[in-house]
């Protein structure tokens, strides 16, 4: 009998991202009242994806989910940038994931990012050949300090039911990943964030990465619940689409997936679906002392810690 | 006597780019009602600028004049990157140069790009270690053959004056810049483009580059002023704004200057003022076949001879 502990790793991550994709449209899509338009699609070097995509929603301006699964040869420069190759010596690789991103229209409602992945170089079957890496972040436009704790405290939960050691570091792996440096800030209030996670016991990691995953909807829905009914006025409406130019510079300058997807010539509408709908730059903006948006940009250039 | 031709060369270019940025900007003021904000700032390793944005004005949604005039030490890197150094064995550079970008509001006017600039390596006496490049380039949200036909026979007349191998192949360099390899698709109808232009005969590059910084406003104005009052719908300020969103692209993933300025920690307001106002990213769009939508991304996909 082949039972969930006994299927190969890349069958059990392959189950994992697709039930998560299902049950995390099916309460978006609640929230909401507007679906998702799927497309499949294929990857002409092997492999492919579903994309869900809800644009001009109720609530959401845009939400994007989608997994991949997708193996092939690796480019030398491709493959030097994803590292784990070293100990195996050739360049084929499979890789699976689940990436998503939610920008509200209210801009009291915070946008947010998740993405969980596996990766294999060779069969996976050498040590360090094989990697899972994930994490979730919060944007929000307007600061509501209570947001931020249920969120961080959401993935304290996860993280010290696995190690004790996990929320402090993959905490400070996020505000480092998501730090702008032309922009001497954070892209938001961080969350967790993690990579090349391989060693002894892989179901051990699997798990990890399962609870991470579910914990998806109860970090986030009561958050996006709360804000997205606010009143708010066009002045919030600008505030918020000046921080959407900020999601556009990180994710087009400095984002790993993004960078990847553009080298490797990845599907590039969903390799961008990331983007928001709309976003705004003005020259030289900043905001009024003492106001809230000032209180934001405060945490976005000395994180805080929320849990 | 200190005549224009004994004068050293960067006091020559910096003369001209400062005119230049003058008489561009009256002519933007006295087109749209607006008067340019300009900042002069100072660069923390050498040297400084002066920028100029007009934004949310009559005709324009956001229009940047910039000139700088650095100097200092290359890291490592940023001395590769630049070349030019190879015969000079040292890092210091020196550099001053004109960009400008304008948005005008009307989906109907194009959005133009221009930019002029003099390098040197060391004190700029050895052969190779001083060099100046430019273009300009139009990039309409709407074709307008007669505008495409205008801008390039105004910059084929100004190359024709000064080698007649020049415009061919400015020309194709400009296409082969403003490419965007993952969108398959040019930024815009492209212009004129060259870089490392040194040689036996600096006062004739510097001619050049003189006539065609003095090319800019019959080149552009007699467009934007027939265009920028035709009548728009909602459906052409939409697709003005996706064609924001490439720009945007452009810039933040492949422009030279933006990543170059970006790595050597630049002025960040400086940098990005070439950003448009708002911009828009639907996920999967394309226009209806036989559209005025779908003739300019022929246009874009496949570049054409204009003059």
């Amino acid at each position: 009998m082949t039972t969930l502990e006994t299927m190969p790793m890349r069958q059990r991550m392959e189950a994992l991202v697709h039930g998560v994709q299902d049950t995390i449209c099916q309460a978006i899509e609640a929230l909401d009242g507007q679906s998702f338009r799927e497309d499949c699609w294929q990857r002409p070097g092997g492999g492919g994806g579903r994309s869900r995509v809800l644009q001009d929603g109720n609530v959401f301006e845009k939400a994007g989910v989608g997994v991949s699964v997708v193996m092939g040869e690796l480019s030398a420069e491709a493959a030097a940038q994803m590292g784990g190759g070293r100990e195996v010596g050739d360049l084929s690789f499979y890789a699976t994931g689940i990436s998503l991103v939610f920008h509200p229209h209210n801009p009291m409602a915070p946008t947010v990012h998740a993405n969980y992945r596996y990766f294999e170089r060779g069969d996976g079957s050498q040590p360090g050949s094989w990697w899972f890496g994930g994490g979730c972040d919060l944007t929000p436009s307007y600061l509501f300090e209570d947001d931020a704790r249920h969120f961080h405290q959401s993935y304290r939960t996860v993280c010290d039911r696995h190690d004790p050691s996990y929320y402090a570091r993959f905490k400070a792996q996020c505000d480092d990943y998501f730090y702008i440096p032309h922009r001497k800030e954070s892209r938001g209030l961080g969350g967790i964030f993690f990579d090349n996670q391989h060693g002894e016991d892989p179901d051990a990691l699997f798990d990890f990465v399962s609870d991470c995953a579910q914990a998806f909807l109860p970090s986030y829905m009561p958050i996006v619940e709360q804000r997205h009914g606010l009143p708010f006025n066009p002045t919030h409406k600008e505030w918020q689409q000046l921080r959407r130019g900020r999601y556009v510079e990180f994710n087009l300058v400095y984002d790993r997936g993004t960078k990847f997807g553009l080298r490797t010539d990845g599907r590039i509408e969903s390799i961008l679906m990331s983007l928001p709908l709309t976003a705004r730059w003005e020259y030289d903006h900043s905001p009024a002392p003492e106001s809230e948006e000032a209180r934001l940009l405060d945490v976005l250039r000395t994180p805080r810690s929320w849990a």
